[in-house]
């Protein structure tokens, strides 16, 4: 027997309560549970899909915005002329599809790699080692955070993370100035996806390129991370998991600071370390 | 002043070696680190590239193998009649691009899917929630396993994965039987890798669908590793992390059992219970 495709769930809200079995010393209850809500959310660029982002509903827009920006779309927030949600046809699209409009003159990528290989983790969906070049400044804002403090900032993005609290299955990204005060807070079940986020938020607010913030991760810096912190101008990425080579990699070529493994009492600093005091 | 592109380094192994400053208990040491390996792999239907995947080099013929099965290119091992890594100009692609040559009569997705949407973790590319579609049938074996003999699996995962140990970054997979014995592990910086390379063992052990396996993730469980395990015919997933809506959604729809947050005394359980007895 062959099941049915898969029909997304409507996008009601960032969770979903579902029964489960569970067990814990030595008792099986079955109870409900809160998850974290997966849902696709389709990208077109007027009339033409151009990529699937499976993401947590909740500030779509943002992460529409972030995503085209990250992504090299546009410059900004002035080539965004509107993003809407189409009058749809089947349940499954409802809630999960967003229109962009570009302002005339925005820039767009050359149009095949514009509609078939663009994709939320800066990854997938290109097809060929050249395609992975990216376009960017060398980042050479002046910041300077004190260590202790940025050792203190994945706690209070943790603080400002209250769906993760309740699934336990949610990514956090967090812009932080170098005072310590938090300018934005995303979750979402995609690590890239809660980057975009604070990107498109950043962007709405006239805060590009992000010369006087710090961008902090809960999970690990990968390519993907690094890659939207650098296009966004972060001059400090901090995460709480690891690096990966290419991370490194590429804050060094882009002048970023990377902080990992960051704890109240510990972190490892790679790249121009004077950023750090 | 504009960075170069950033050319991906070679891939010799799956851990590198990087200067780092390690601030621990208050004093700060110049020292050197292990880094998880994160490179690109470029796969080539042919000579046309179709899809970039950002791996942790190692079993290469394995991910491209389990790419291929999972995203529904190849319908088995006789699929392939090749796999090569073809002769090459420059530094940055050398160890970094695999070849397939399919059998004559494989079954091959139209070309545009084939050539512009496959990617590795099961969604990004895609370009409209209609390519979210998936074909397999329904999973109905019999498979049980004890309780507390399925607590203790992520555990002995976690003993076959050496990278992890020195870097701290690497997602696991591992195939178990019901008895517990550990028929394979992999491990790599994408989750949805590790179990491409797992599958792709599978396949070339002529052991799919494994319908008799039990399938061990070290990270979260999202809609990419449910739509892997279900494409594998595997009856049970087990993750250390939490299950996304659409994953338990998914297992629910093709019979497969989810364990989430599987711990030695404590794991939660959603689909068809009777295989966790």
């Amino acid at each position: 027997m062959m099941a049915e495709s898969p029909v997304p769930p409507l996008a009601a809200g960032p969770t979903s309560t579902v029964e489960v079995r569970r067990w814990r010393a030595g008792a099986t209850r079955l109870e409900s549970d809160e998850l974290a809500v997966e849902a696709p959310l389709e990208i077109r660029l007027g009339k033409s899909p151009i990529t699937v982002v499976m993401r947590t509903p909740g500030n779509d827009e943002e992460l529409v915005a972030g995503f085209l920006f990250d992504e090299g779309i546009i410059d900004g927030a002035a080539d965004i002329k509107a993003l809407s949600r189409p009058p749809l046809l089947s349940d499954a699209e409802r809630g999960n599809v967003i229109a962009v409009e570009l302002a005339q003159g925005a820039r767009r990528a050359p149009s095949e790699r514009l509609f078939f290989s663009v994709a939320a983790c800066g990854v997938c969906g290109k097809r060929s080692l050249g395609e992975l070049e990216m376009e960017a400044p060398v980042i050479d804002a002046p910041l300077r955070v004190e260590r202790d403090l940025l050792a203190r900032l994945p706690d209070r993005l943790r603080a400002a993370q209250p769906i993760f609290d309740r699934t336990g299955g949610l990514h956090g990204a967090g812009l932080f100035t170098a005072q310590g005060e938090l300018l934005c807070a995303r979750e979402d079940i995609g690590r890239h996806n809660a980057v975009d986020k604070v990107v498109g938020w950043a962007l709405g607010a006239g805060r590009l390129p992000l010369a006087d913030a710090i961008l902090v991760v809960s999970g690990r810096l990968g390519y993907e991370i690094a890659q939207k912190g650098i296009m966004a101008g972060t001059p400090i990425i901090a995460s709480v998991g690891a690096a990966s080579s290419l991370a490194v990699e590429l804050g060094k070529r882009y002048g970023v600071t990377l902080a990992t493994f960051v704890r109240a009492d510990g972190m490892n600093v790679f790249g121009p370390a004077g950023r750090v005091v």
